[in-house]
């Protein structure tokens, strides 16, 4: 066939990619804001090619991975600009796991350093004592480092900037743990050629460009806005941060960054509805939101769009095994009424970068409306699990990924998820859809949250019952939920208990609230639940 | 490093990935339009899968290599969904090829089925006699085949539909040959990635969406639109189709169909808006106009914005090493007035999947605005030229393409070629640009085409000679354009001599004058003409 000289890992697209294009074509624009600190595209340029001589003469070489424990920050993003830079691969740790899980991700992973904020250096000597091949920590925060730890600050100032050691292609960007909430954390490792595709398909989906400034506001560390960030990166857009998702200061930075993309998930926007600046902050300059994690209630969708009329909304749906883009939903099917309102409960159609069937057991394409399991390939299909090759034998079927997904497909190509009907209570004989349920309580004023599970019960098999977080400040009882249910739908899909809880509800990383969580606090709660489901059921990306 | 199961060709996109999207989410849509010719993706889907059941019939297994010659239409579409469906690579001919030529195509490919249309089908007796490799051809066209050629309609009713035999990633896609107008062609081995990443970031550029109706009327065996034929593709978009160009058949066309987007080279340009049509047409429905190949003169600019002001005129650069996308300027810089005006006269900004620089013969990079050669690197490099691995090797350096282009960048990244600077008239010891000339010539309202040359002169050492060919019925004398020229410019300038042509002057496959031909019909063209070219210059792709 003649010369082949154009070796893969060469001439494929590294991550590094949209920030060579950044500094050359705006180098004098806002690369990154967080706070009251601003830097350009050229600083930041300059500052990765120094970042990653740190971790050069730090020991990390090609293929090394590098932790980080933190909140979101304008370092963070440099961090996953720096690390292939210095040929080596991120490794993003959930900052709401326990230290033991923390352990297990470093261990797992092989990280050789980690680089953590203020919020998480308390953790570091634990952590190095637990992991012998973590060969130090720097730490990145704003305030005074431990003793002896080395800051991020200092050393900038002192090590030159190094030519990049250029990854691409099929070589690992990262790895990215699922937040499995009952079984082992599995290590996703993804190529560059993985995250770059699905940030370029998600940059045609979003119609990112160089003007718009996008807010990371759900955790870095996930996926979500990874992709959301990677495609702003691509477009060379501007970077927004905040530390950590509060509805008012999000309103504030929304305001006064003049933010005009970001991504949240259902129970944010809940919370960012109910705050009270909402309705006189100028948030005119954003013009899309992105939901992912969960489908939006009707109600919820319908409030979104009554208070921000003008904001584009799509909805995200992936995992992390693909980079994570499957599906978007896009702000012509976010409609209330009319022939395409259905669609709004739909996870929209296969993006740009992917095929997606729905399939049986043994990978056969179904008919359309007929429900089966999701199957995904594209260039966005993780290379694989990290040490767990039988895992990945299974999800990793002749290229593409079984997603562990019910859904079905209409005779447009729209996704429906019929995890929706795994989440049923089955009571008295009845089916009834948690969303159903949760649709209605969350359409009470005074609900902030709430959740739908089904609790064991001697006379029905299994009972429906509400699990209820008020407003700020609101009153509310068991009884009222009942009533409130009991006027709008049939009696058996109504709750026949509620818990109120003054707390939040447990939310997985990406803000799904774990059910599984709340389902324990019940006994005997699996005698009856796998009948209903399809397909075999992995443990999902959050 | 744990399991690594994601095999690169299976994981990595395919040029199919489209087609699947499209019967997907949009079975009932018109897929194509070709005269009163319509099919949905439901029925081009079908049709695909038999096609490439044909070609399995035929002999293609994986990998061989299936040639087409033929004008614009539905079926050359097909052509490039059918060969990689059956596992096989495109080999797309020139038709403005001789039969030698066309023979040397064939052979160098090693192409086993050649497809031919009604205005081809007469040389298939000498191409196959010409190569050996050749085991048959299939009559595409639309009247009646050659005795004895097996005609692809009757096939399609006798055929079943096989399974795809899916190529990806690396996978080889096609060959594409650069038109050298003096050396020997060479076949551009472009794999599934190359074309498919400058097919998304075009699609990004362009913003395609699935209520596009883009126009196939630059020739399909180019990737000038191919590029953005694929594009549409991904976005679902209808596909139209004019065979070859005629600019009222063209505006009819554009009327008819509802055309929202197309490519045109600037010469088409140039006789779309000199037809009387284009005034009385209502080509509302047309949104955006790509061109390629060159860049627009001055005057052609001005007028394409008078003529049709709301059209986003967008410029695409690239060469077919690269799949073809280089960079591309946008709407926001094809202005006439203010501070962004030069922009038009650049080439725009390295596109979302490459990274540009413009470098010396080491490849180093420059400082801005130093002239120097343009490299470029990316997803869409190609494999490399098919049997010239020296040729290769010159142009492949370091996973950098280097493209023969001298350019130099600004402090925004806007690239500009100043190929139009080795493309001078050198008079008298001063330095002419070609294109400053033309832009003045063709301003003169009777003018439809030109090119200025420099011509041996034993005073001048080079003179500068305009070459020009009126509109339609208008009347012009070598005078009157030494005249225009004279009132407009300093005199060393002005051209010296003009030749009049009542023919059309010779293009490239792509639409560019051929100006090299041009010279050659001057005696000892080549006795100064290297000291100008600051970098070596390879045989570009049209």
């Amino acid at each position: 066939m003649g010369a082949c000289i154009g070796g893969e890992s060469i001439a494929m697209t590294g991550m590094t990619l949209g920030l060579h294009r950044a500094v050359q074509q705006r180098p004098q624009s806002i690369a990154t804001i967080f706070g009251a600190r601003k830097k350009t595209w050229s600083e930041v340029g300059d500052r990765i090619a120094r970042f990653a001589g740190i971790l050069r003469r730090a020991g990390v070489g090609r293929d090394d991975r590098v932790a980080i424990l933190a909140f979101n920050s304008d370092i963070y993003f440099e961090f996953y600009l720096a690390v292939p830079w210095a040929g080596a691969a991120v490794v993003p740790l959930n900052h709401r796991w326990t230290v033991t899980e923390l352990a297990y991700g470093i261990n797992d992973s092989g990280s050789r350093l980690l680089l953590v904020d203020d919020a998480f250096c308390r953790h570091a000597g634990e952590l190095q004592a637990a992991c012998s091949g973590l060969r130090g920590c720097i730490y990145i925060g704003d305030a005074e480092p431990p003793d002896g730890m080395p800051d991020l600050r200092d050393l900038l100032d002192d090590t030159p900037g190094i030519d990049e050691d250029r990854r691409a292609g099929s070589d690992l960007f990262g790895i990215f743990y699922t937040s499995g909430t009952t079984a082992e954390p599995k290590g996703v490792m993804l190529s560059h050629l993985n995250v770059w595709s699905s940030a370029l398909s998600m940059l045609a989906e979003m119609r990112f460009d160089a003007d718009d400034i996008y807010l990371h506001c759900a955790p870095m560390f996930h996926l979500a806005d990874g992709v959301n960030g990677f495609a702003a990166l691509l477009s060379s857009a501007t970077h927004a941060f905040i530390k950590t998702f509060e509805p008012g200061h999000l309103i504030d930075v929304i305001e006064r960054d003049r933010v005009t993309v970001t991504i949240l998930v259902p129970t944010m926007i809940g919370a960012l509805l109910a705050n009270p600046r909402i309705r006189s902050a100028d948030l005119s300059c954003l013009r899309a939101l992105q939901y992912g994690a969960a489908p939006m209630s009707d109600d919820l969708l319908r409030r979104t769009i009554e208070t921000l009329p003008a904001v584009d909304i799509y909805q995200g749906f992936g995992q992390t095994e693909l980079a994570p883009v499957i599906s978007v939903l896009g702000p012509e099917d976010h409609v209330l009424d009319g022939p395409r309102a259905h669609r709004s409960r739909s996870a929209g159609q296969a993006s740009f970068c992917v095929q997606v069937k729905i399939a049986d057991q043994n990978g056969n394409r179904m008919a359309r409306r007929e429900v089966g399991e999701i199957w995904v390939r594209g260039p966005n299909v993780m290379l694989g699990y990290i040490n767990k090759p039988d895992e990945t034998a299974r999800v990793l079927v002749d290229g593409w990924i079984r997603t562990g997904d019910a859904a079905y497909m209409d005779g447009d190509g729209y996704i429906y998820i019929v995890d929706r009907i795994k989440d049923m209570v089955i009571t008295g004989g009845e089916n009834v859809a948690s969303i159903e349920v949760e649709n209605v309580i969350s359409a009470h004023p005074s609900v902030a949250m709430c959740a739908v599970i089904g609790v064991p019960d001697e006379k029905w098999g299994e009972k429906v019952h509400a699990v209820v977080v008020p407003q700020p400040g609101a009153e509310l009882s068991e009884a009222e939920i009942i009533a409130h249910c009991k006027e709008r739908m049939a009696g058996f899909k109504c709750p026949r208990s509620a818990d109120i809880r003054s707390q939040p509800l447990p939310l997985s990383g990406s803000g799904k609230i774990l059910k599984r969580e709340l389902r324990e606090s019940y006994p005997d709660r699996d005698h009856h639940r796998h009948s209903v489901s399809p397909t075999k059921t992995y443990t999902k990306a959050p």
